[in-house]
């Protein structure tokens, strides 16, 4: 069994606690993909709570798609008191670049918690890579995310991924480009938060974190290909989005063609 | 094509960002019956930011399904920077009558950001227009949604919509009365605030209030009719949800039929 | 009609508002079940209104899924008014034993409001009880169960509910025992959550807490057992949640099987 045939098994035999800071908007279904990848996801946002909860957790899921003051300390503490106990820290920092408020809060939980894996799309990864957008036609797009995201990753130590129509996934010295996926991912809410808690649950069960980051993008991708296929006539993005959470809970350990899907390269 | 063949099509070739300061019961819903209709979603609640987040929205909705003191501190101000800048803004008055915070939190809503459009059930609707409810039959009751929604519209200035077994929308001058829907659209969490989810997607490619609030309901009546015509034996309320996602995400240019299901009186 | 079928019954015709302050994962999980079965939800959590919102409820679920200080208060404020106009209280403590934060609120919410029902999985009416756990087999696990269920109806005087493989309902006095249900119900985020909100709605409209228990109980074992027949091949677990909300709302009075079911036996 290849190895990453087996993260998955031994994910859904061990079923680590996977704790998130999260959003409003799509929390349930960031709870409903890790239990359907094999995880237990438990939500404790209260800076109150979610440093003791670390203790339990297999891994930290950081989203700050709805921020507030409270959620940026509690992502904080929480990521530190992770980091201190050696456990992965994935961090979605979903619209990076939009206002004052999310701009200051990414900055400071990249650079105070130090984050395992850093996983966004690719204008959230340029604006962390502090480079400016400059919108050209796609291949260039994609070189240009390739581009941050090494940058980043050289800057942070961490292992960075860039979702795009090819996703990016680099430690700074490989790198690896993912084929795949579907449109439709980008056509109901939740897909890329959804994708980080895949990311949080391999990543509880595997030392590597590049491998973590491109299973989870990979699993998002093959899910999302299972689904589109599965749409019958007259269905919508409404039931696109029932097959998607079918597929990641019917996913075998056999289906992560590494090989077929992932294009590694030394840089 | 008509005018409102014409918004439907370019809101989904522009997508536009519909900003929602909303509740936390349905904003997921919210999410996708938005990029189902072609908007694209924001939901930046905090006062921290949702000012600036206006800057970058086609329309602002504004939801107070659960409110905190935060959130309707949050509401007015970025409601007032939506007004100065020109954006629609749509209030959704949920339960507006129910409690002391949610009666003073509806009035300071409406009389410091004068929304663009208002949009509630007939009892929040005769609230907000000062009216003491009587309960008769549902003629009457239509009739006094009516009264009540002209009132409200000459008091404020605002297009105002109270949803019914017929919904009534009006500017004070002209009346529309839309027909269709379902009853089990009654029977699912959400249906109302996913109505002024759509009414936000409207109003952000046209200038017309009264004609975007007639689209968003008769959108959602649209959709509401093609999932229960999609229901199969066995299928209850799950499945009504999923197929009304579909049809929304579905809904064509050419199924906007305001002249079958929309009579235009002036007042 | 038996008082069972005949709860049901009475709840579809006066579809009692039942008021929530629960958790942002499972909300709107918590509203379309509150509907589906018949009731009318509302999730008012905020103590600027919690505590007025009471007055209009047939009843109070009250879950501790997501915690933060203003929930913690308000649910002890709007608890105490409950039990004041005597209204049903139903207490859902999530993860009571994981944090200091949790217990604490836990312990306060059952000492200060002396819930009507408490409904939690087994380790956290252990908790609760202040039992150890001590994990053996299956059937010791089951044995601890109602060792701490009747513990803590005993201290309490709440009727209490353990769920498990087998689940266990008790006013210390009385047990019940309720067979059914189906892994899968584990597999999806939530289904605790609205098996409060049905013992709920259930509590709204009969005078027997135990009953209300059983019965809550009962309809979310026989859901998930249609939810599960109604898979087909290639359906996981998005389906199995769309088909447990659509068993919900087709749950006829005539199928609550309590003899069937339940075995009733005095301590």
């Amino acid at each position: 069994m290849s190895p990453f045939a087996l993260a998955l098994e031994t994910l859904r035999k061990t079923s680590p606690l996977i704790h998130h800071i999260t959003n409003t908007v799509t929390i349930n279904d960031c709870a409903n993909a890790t239990l359907a990848l094999g995880g237990s996801p438990v939500m404790a946002e209260s800076p109150e709570e979610s440093v003791e909860m670390v203790g339990f957790a297999g891994a930290l899921v950081l989203n700050m798609g709805t921020l507030n003051p409270r959620s940026v300390e509690s992502m904080i503490q929480a990521g530190l008191k992770a980091i201190e106990l050696n456990k992965p820290v994935v961090f979605d920092p979903v619209g990076a670049g939009a206002t004052q408020f999310r701009r200051d809060a990414a900055h400071r939980v990249v650079e105070r918690v130090r984050p395992t894996i850093i996983k966004g799309n690719t204008a959230e990864i340029k604006f962390l890579a502090g480079e400016v957008s400059k919108q050209r036609g796609v291949d260039s797009l994609d070189n240009e995310a390739e581009t941050a995201a090494v940058s980043l990753a050289r800057k942070t130590g961490a292992v960075v991924a860039a979702t795009g129509v090819v996703d990016v996934v680099t430690d700074g010295k490989i790198v690896c480009h993912i084929t795949g996926g579907t449109p439709l991912l980008g056509r109901i809410t939740g897909t890329g938060c959804m994708t980080a808690s895949l990311v949080g649950c391999y990543a509880s069960v595997t030392g590597n974190a590049l491998a973590a980051a491109v299973l989870g993008i990979l699993s998002m991708n093959l899910a999302g290909e299972t689904a589109e296929k599965a749409l019958l006539a007259g269905q919508g993005t409404g039931h696109f989005r029932v097959h998607l959470m079918d597929a990641i809970s019917l996913l075998k350990p056999a289906d992560l063609l590494w090989d077929e899907r992932v294009k590694e390269a030394s840089l």
